[in-house]
């Protein structure tokens, strides 16, 4: 039986770069670039007023000069006026050219304008102004040059991302192709959640789960449902393994005489990477690969089970094959005193809280084992809590998994 | 002018509930219910059985029995057999629901089976084994109760909050219908992202930005642009402001001479709230309301100080008019001593990481000014710095905001 991290290892080899595709910027919020986009000019591009006011040449200044007649007004988006009388001035607007031949800004707040005469207008500075040379100017190429990699290869296109490859005039980018995931449930005690329960069934659950889970993950997801018939099973899987980037199945694969898919994924021509792995929650966890075709995850049936194995190691797969770098870890500190025995990894659920100094709190939830689906209604995330300790007291900083 | 705090307290009175729509379960993912979802069966519904194996009478077992004759076989989804022999057992498979008649489950791990004659199966229960009355067995209602409340008003339908409706049989949830954002960029330096600027010329990109970000918090989004021009403004305002919940304007709402928002606002209708708040970036934030229109922010045209803006105050309101209840409050570690002086709340630009004591670290990030659209790539937020203190030392805990 596996470890987590060997699991986790043998999953991630699995996860090569899925293919790139060209969309329009307008399309690409959450995508993943998979080509350098780099600065076509410099940031900013030309130097750029900051402050509305009027723009001069501080050497006039220096040598005593307060007020300043105004060559020209000059607006955002306008073709620079050049400055023709290095002791006058030019009124300016914010995201402006600054005018060649001044360097400097004075601000509204900082001046008085009047016109003695009808067609001319007259600055003068406040009493006492100080006036540092460059200010409320952002000089060309401050922030980036023209050629620096802005949003390097594997870059989540973030609004702030999308507003630099806009700024770059990236009107379309190459990112991953979203990964198609086939969500799959099993188990003939599961009717659809439209319909109302015999007293012996329930409704389903885990395809819908599943479904938003790698959804929000950036996959795209269709949900099946199949019954606990090997021959139907034979029948349905080798399209889905053909057909898809992820089977994910949930259910079939604990030790039960209904527990087909082992057996029949394996005629089906998928390759077994590992059956068992040394966790609680999700120990029956069933991974492999259909040459050519989809990796395949078995995920336990109880619901938990399925939300923590999706969360641990379907989650990351499709992370690292959108190209992303695995995301940075993340610790928390347990709240109380917890206690468990068996040598499996075990996923605490907690509730989390930002703690006065800081420090990202986690305080453990009632947790009714793996059938009990309304747990994961309180809890936030789960800590790591590693196989080879059986006893972990509060302060323990331990690895976060957010739900 | 407003204190951030104020200018937060006057946003919110804004934010009412939007109405109410009922959508398909299958299409509700982060929706936000607007009813409560009760129970309508318990949690489990019957004694559900936890692992596969055997299913007996603990007092049988109590009284020394360690073999059983299996009556029948029975698997998930199946009516239950009723145990008519007490010293028997049935075989039985995870899921299934308890035979009455039984009250514990041993796990096929620790018998068993033989087929003595043709048609007969009896399990032997392992030497030395210890058996706990109700052991492997998922109690009725040990979860939750028919009637409680699993989902309360205002919960976000996450991924398991998916599958606890869809167990509960809520075909279709009463949702709070999306908010209708108008995105509305300004400038007549800017143009489409799609052409080439000439020298003094940028491209557009606060648009898009801000319709990532507003549809990251749910809400729906048709982005504009509107020319530095009063007549033009004061033609398209009137329909945004009666066709929307929400009109975000970026630009145009300083002291230049080309901001002509707060007034072309106020002829068209607007009502002012407020305008300038004490913060850097976002100091000439404008806000604002449409009689039994929209909301308007009338953002600040600089990227940083848009993006600072819309994060702060656009999101809190769109999460407050979905019924949610606001975020909790996060606090970050300041790892280096930042000094500003100014009488203003300072969104300092900080990248965050987890530390090993479980605290989340904040590193000031190079801050090229509210221009400096770069730096926003390498911010994965903002640490609020009250405008009452300038020093703040390394280890200070403050409010975060995440980007």
């Amino acid at each position: 039986m596996f470890s987590v991290a060997e699991a986790t290892a043998r999953v991630l080899a699995t996860a090569a770069p899925l293919p790139a595709e060209q969309v329009p910027l307008t399309e690409a919020a959450g995508r993943i670039l998979r080509a350098d986009l780099t600065a076509d000019r410099d940031f900013p591009p030309f130097a750029r007023v900051t402050m509305d006011g009027i723009a001069l040449a501080h050497a006039a200044f220096a040598v005593g000069l307060r007020t300043f007649p105004l060559e020209a007004t000059q607006f955002a988006g306008e073709a620079p006026h050049s400055l023709r009388d290095p002791q006058a001035a030019v009124e300016i607007m914010t995201g402006a050219v600054l005018p060649p031949g001044t360097d400097t800004v004075v601000r509204y707040e900082d001046l008085t304008i009047r016109s003695p005469t009808a067609g001319s207008r007259i600055a003068t500075l406040n009493p006492g102004l100080v006036l540092t040379c460059g200010q409320a100017v952002h000089r060309q190429g401050a922030d980036r040059q023209a050629g620096d990699v802005l949003l390097p290869i594997g870059t989540r296109l973030s609004p702030a991302a999308l507003a630099v490859a806009a700024t770059i005039g990236s009107a379309s980018v190459s990112v991953t192709r979203r990964a198609r995931v086939a969500v799959v449930g099993t188990g003939d005690e599961a009717i659809p959640f439209t319909e109302n329960p015999l007293p012996h069934q329930i409704r389903r659950s885990n395809g819908l789960m599943l479904q938003a889970l790698v959804q929000q993950a950036g996959a795209t997801a269709d949900v099946f449902h199949l019954p606990d018939d090997a021959d139907q099973l034979r029948q349905a899987l080798p399209a889905l393994l053909k057909g898809y980037d992820v089977v994910v199945l949930s259910g079939g694969v604990s030790k039960g005489r209904a527990d087909l898919l082992p057996t029949v994924l394996r005629e089906a021509g998928a390759e077994e990477i590992f059956h068992e792995v040394a966790q609680r929650p999700g120990k029956p966890l069933w991974f492999g690969q259909y040459p050519g075709g989809a990796v395949v995850f078995g995920l336990p049936g109880n619901p938990v089970s399925s939300f923590v194995s999706a969360v641990r190691y379907v989650r990351p797969w499709l992370r690292a094959a959108s190209g992303q770098a695995p995301a940075p870890s993340e610790g928390a500190v347990l709240t109380e005193a917890v206690t468990f025995a068996p040598p499996l990894t075990y996923f605490l659920p907690v509730r989390l809280v930002s703690g006065p100094n800081g420090q990202l709190l986690a305080t453990p939830q009632r947790d009714g084992g793996s059938g009990d689906l309304a747990l994961l209604l309180t809890a936030d995330g789960f800590l790591e809590l590693p196989a080879a300790r059986s006893a972990f007291a509060p302060g323990a900083v331990l690895p976060l998994l957010r739900g």
